[in-house]
């Protein structure tokens, strides 16, 4: 069998269809990035695609700030390997006509603000032609200590960085017509890869990471079938941004890191996260013999939101 | 200054007009492929995509074939800078409905054999919804010797490998609502991209090189745009695939090389690229001071016919 294992989802069976037919020339499609050792350290490569009206809206936010969120998503695949960031190369589908190559500038503005905020560079593209816009970025960096989704043990603790909720609350405000808070807006235009955490993490002994891009429990799925354990998750505990609600847990695009580590790793090894980088991590679940995704509210079990599928 | 001088064109206005706003964060945009020192040898990236409608058209080729032709645009990247293939990672953008899975793992299946053709893997990607089919495909690899756009120099000569015309006259018979030739078709819908030749150019002396995307003239802009010379084409040298005619001159996507080579490069040196790879080698024109490309035809000048520009 080829590639790494799924949760559910109609997007990844067809990620596993793709990686059946293509057998033994595609190795191992299914983690966030390819690992590819190097030249005496390893590159890390991952690939991430945002189409307007699927991914944003240009009421939504400045052009400047589509592109700052398209290369952040890209870049916080490599922070989930535990990778530094060398740079991006972006292809961009723009309709024709000058207003547009006006988009395209201010779009590649902002993904220059995160590169450059990552210590990266911009280190090429293309330029199409399409109906809506389109902008997909390839995000390479190197990993001395490379992470998988694949090393979670029973008995490992789950972690998870920052705060969830306010990419789901600023989505709910601008979709039932409204404009969100400054703060959870912020957390949807201006999500901060967490390159320097996914560093400090692989180095302090991560054994399986992942962004949570699909949803936290989607995300954990993804853990729990790539390492072949299960994963209990308390959800009181896992951290809400002042405000919002529950619906965090299948809230997608958080581009937090979720961390499974050895039991050893306490409280008192998290607090050098926050005192380094400022960074709050947070206990919320472990890793079980057995598989799938299985969460607890005030200890009894809640059917598991799913999470977010491209082809639903 | 940033970014590498580029020929005329509305796209690669957009191009310098990106380059200028990024500034210090894309320090070298405009090359066939970046190169990136690491770990003791170079990494080579481009990224090249394709959209349904604008590169290709489902009713011409089968989604296999189509998959083919737009990974090989990318690996002739790589083929261009001196580069051997490390692997590819691709964002599929697909209409929703189960035919379309169906179609993408064909896509994914073409990218598969020419990958594999030119002994790299598929590295990972990344699949969404869209209205049209988008193939985004970023080709990594390394370069021992990696050769620019930018080395060429005055007394320089300009050989092209194969025989161009072939994509071309495919396009001119289905675009006239008939069917090309079998060879003309297998050209457009089945390039090889030269990264056996590549290799063999930049351990041979390889000035400067692109491969043929634009269309000749255009990309003979480029190297001359870049090295700061003019270049001088003999438009009868041009070796034509039988029956075709020199609107090759302007045809894109042939996936050729033209490479600048010192004088002393010879005719019993180009033999050596055929000996050892089945490929010819021709002279087509040469460096001198000055800018631009220009094009005689039996001795008389010829006027330059325009590349490709995704955007006129």
């Amino acid at each position: 069998m080829t590639g790494i294992p799924l949760g559910p989802g109609r997007e990844f069976d067809l990620i596993r269809a793709i990686a059946s037919r293509l057998g033994t020339v595609a190795p191992a499609l299914g983690d966030d990035a390819a690992v590819i050792p190097i030249g005496g350290t390893n590159l890390v490569a991952t690939i991430d695609c945002s189409v307007e009206g699927v991914h944003f809206r240009t009421d939504w936010m400045s052009h400047r700030e589509i592109g700052w969120r398209a290369a952040a998503a890209a870049i916080s695949d490599l922070a989930a390997d535990g990778a530094g960031l060398t740079g991006v190369l972006v292809s961009l589908g723009l309709p024709g006509g000058g207003e547009e190559s006006n988009a395209g500038v201010e779009i590649m503005a902002g993904i220059g603000d995160v590169v450059q905020e990552m210590e990266g560079t911009v280190l090429g593209g293309d330029i199409v032609r399409s109906d809506r816009v389109i902008i997909d970025v390839c995000a390479l960096g190197t990993a001395d200590h490379p992470v998988s989704r694949a090393g979670a043990r029973p008995g490992d603790r789950i972690w998870i960085t920052g705060e969830l909720g306010g990419p789901a609350a600023a989505l709910a405000a601008w979709s039932s017509g409204g404009q969100p808070a400054g703060r959870e807006r912020k957390r949807f235009v201006h999500p901060v890869p967490r390159i320097a955490a996914g560093l400090w993490l692989a180095q302090n002994g991560a054994r399986a990471m992942i962004d949570i891009s699909d949803g936290l429990v989607a995300d954990l799925g993804h853990i729990a079938a790539a390492s072949g354990v299960a994963v209990a998750l308390d959800a009181d505990a896992v951290p809400l941004l002042c405000g919002t609600s529950l619906a965090a847990l299948s809230s997608g695009e958080e581009y937090e890191l979720a961390v499974a580590l050895p039991p050893a790793f306490g409280d008192g090894d998290a607090a050098g996260l926050f005192r380094d980088h400022d960074l709050r991590l947070t206990r919320v679940g472990e890793c079980r013999d057995g598989s799938g995704v299985h969460v607890t509210l005030d200890g009894r079990p809640l059917e598991t939101p799913s999470g977010f599928d491209h082809f639903r």
